[in-house]
């Protein structure tokens, strides 16, 4: 689409340097935030209004949260700074030499270029089926999913080709990092207490969820504990998990595996993110679509460019290829730039960054949880479960959605019941590509 | 696009007479929880799978609720009747000599058949600005103003444009009925307490909020002191009221009146509903877009074919030209016909249907309401309100979503903060025609 050629990006020219962040996350939220009593003026680009709390995704894409649960408006946090100013527009580029961002709306000159966009999927040049599975990356992702499965068993009542009925009901998730055991785990809870009320003229003993994972173990980046933990778990839930196990393709009705195949018309693609690195970088500040920074988040071979979060890449002895892509290395770099670039203009010196682990978790169901402790201690089971829940919401921005996602957790968890089994869009399987999905002005 | 070709209509033929409902509104809804006891198969037919709280529609549009504060699944409904059948189809005709509905996916035998599939917009063939206006009758309606409306500021803080810059502050609501008038009521108390906050660099005193009505007055079907005392609150909360007014075209830029034109990229269209009436049916038991029943809520020239709510005109000597299309006739009828199918079935006689009036209100804002009383007393001012808030919410369907409406009802009352600000989808406004709006299977 077009964008309106009357659109430009002017942003007052003041005396205070101008901090140019792209991307409210965590990482640049954070960084924002941490800003507020710096004498510097703040842009944030975003191509969404909002901020998107990404570990609770696969709640809205299975029923369990409507999107304002685990999103919140980035405007809303800027309020009351006047030298903080938000522009809804997608960054296309920037150009170090001339200190220049470049957007679908024109350019924007800073003095500091905070990059701080994240990951996207990984489809590991799949480009073939890319269109035809569902990634969980974003709130429309979540929403597609939703409306995609339950829109696949109203039409499961209404056949009678056995080929057809087994392609609804199945569901394959790719990848065994959090997301895909969260995903599926989830599932199985829908599949056990939920849909067999729902659908009583469906079996739901038909209903099979694929757990497909390339190495040979769950939750790689956390504790071996935590991993076969979380594989006993996944298995008593009737997920049939298969490691050491590629998808090589997939038509939208058959899953190419390296060792065998499955019908299904839902693949939920959750097999890994790679950093969304910004065109207009030197080539050789990029590695493994990571952005390489020094231990203040500079960008190698630039003097006011910054990345942080998931996009960047800070080789550190404890931590050769980076830092794992998780919300608190972004949560953590935010705040501590935040302190460095206070300093720089201030013309004190930076300090580096360390990263304070404060341990790994992920819930697979009900009761049903893993926890690495930074110690090196690990446990499972209801109380993993608590702990993940309690430091969830209170992550969660802003005192209005901890008091909405605790309210549908606490009756979810009485009743067994979820509330957001709406199918607002519908789409057919056979053009999965949604317009949904994209996202510009 | 296409229908699936493997699927089919098929609900298991029993020794129960069937009994058919077309759409799960609140006639239809009332009308299939009337039936639970009843020796009756029930088959309900909708192309969502929810129902609609409509009067709080409007409330998703300007961004006070998410959807499933106001939509709850039909599926929840039928849990543990195994004589009731739900499928998501859209229904394209019926065919009353065969005893057959038709449908998107095949057809259907019926022993009963009850049309209760409401009202759709009325656009008073008014072809050409059809995909340009904004209507608000669904879900996807509702979650479109609301993203439209935040696009378009997110687009005016970037213009310098003036024309365009007007265009986009700007909001025509067309009608003033109960939606428009709480549309253009709920988005002043945006204009003054939320948006102000949100976009410091945006001047709001030139957002103008502008009230369509062709009428000489507001709230036509309500008192003469609810219509005066509405326009009363609707001027002193800066809203420009134009009586007597009609809207003759609109092109995305500019609406042509009868009386001059007014620049904006946002037209509510709220001017009217027309009976959603399907194919099928004797043209003389159709008028003026309803269908013509007797008293029992038959269609007039049928035996087994009953329409109810909306779509129903039962002319009686107290509402020559039937009742009007109100969420409480609906009510009425769907639990009556319940009734009176059952003593239908029990081979006994059925009772006419008469109208139980509790009266009327509508909201205009925060401690701004207008009550008319069904023995004629009205009133007005927060008591109204309170009265307006706790009928809304004992009527919205489960406990679950009347906790979650409460809540974000309080949260709002005492911050004069709403969470749901988020752009979930983006379109050109150009090209407004949604996708998303296109609900089929």
């Amino acid at each position: 689409m077009p964008i309106p050629a009357h659109l430009s990006l002017t942003i007052p020219d003041t005396d205070l340097p101008r901090i140019v962040i792209v991307g409210g996350g965590f990482g640049g939220l954070n960084l924002a935030k941490g800003l507020r009593k710096t004498k510097a003026q703040v842009v944030l680009l975003d191509k969404n209004n909002f901020h998107t709390f990404q570990p609770l995704l696969y709640q809205v894409a299975t029923a369990g949260l409507e999107p304002d649960s685990i999103a919140g408006p980035l405007r809303k946090s800027f309020e009351g700074n006047p030298n903080y100013f938000f522009r809804m527009v997608k960054v296309t580029g920037v150009n170090p030499t001339l200190n220049q961002v470049e957007t679908t709306v024109g350019n924007l000159r800073y003095d500091y270029l905070v990059l701080a966009n994240g990951s996207v999927t990984n489809y590991f040049n799949k480009k073939d089926f890319r269109p035809k599975v569902l990634p969980l990356k974003r709130v429309v992702h979540a929403l597609d999913i939703r409306s995609h499965i339950l829109q696949n068993f109203e039409q499961a009542v209404m056949t009678k080709d056995k080929a057809e009925f087994e392609k609804l009901m199945n569901i394959v998730v790719v990848g065994g990092g959090p997301t895909g055991v969260e995903v599926s785990g989830a599932l199985a809870e829908l599949k056990r207490y939920i849909l067999p009320k729902d659908y009583p003229d469906l079996d739901f003993t038909q209903m099979k969820i694929h757990l497909i994972e390339g190495s040979d173990r769950l939750l790689n980046g956390m504790s071996d504990f935590a991993g076969r933990e979380a594989l006993n778990y996944i298995k008593k839930m009737g997920i049939n998990v298969q490691l050491n196990t590629f998808v090589e393709d997939y038509d939208g009705d058959t899953v190419q595996l390296n060792n065998g195949t499955i019908e299904t018309a839902t693949v939920v693609w959750s097999a890994g993110v790679r950093g969304n690195v910004v065109e207009g970088l030197n080539a050789t500040s990029v590695e493994r679509s990571r952005i390489l920074v020094d231990e203040f988040n500079r960008v190698k071979g630039t003097d006011n460019v910054f990345a942080i979060g998931d996009v960047a890449m800070m080789q550190l002895q404890d931590y050769p290829n980076g830092h794992p892509m998780m919300a608190p290395v972004a949560i953590q770099q935010g705040q501590h730039l935040a302190k460095n670039l206070t300093r720089d203009i201030q013309e004190k010196e930076m300090e580096p960054f360390s990263y304070f682990d404060k341990g790994a978790m992920a819930t697979i169901g009900k009761n049903k949880a893993v926890v690495d402790m930074p110690n090196g201690m690990h446990f499972k089971g209801f109380f993993a479960w608590l702990i993940w829940m309690f430091v969830h919401i209170m992550y969660l921005i802003g005192f209005r959605n901890k008091l909405i996602t605790l309210n549908n957790w606490v009756w979810s968890y009485f009743t067994y019941d979820k509330g957001t089994r709406l199918i607002i869009r519908t789409f057919n399987r056979k053009f999965l590509r949604r317009p949904s999905s994209v996202n510009k002005i």
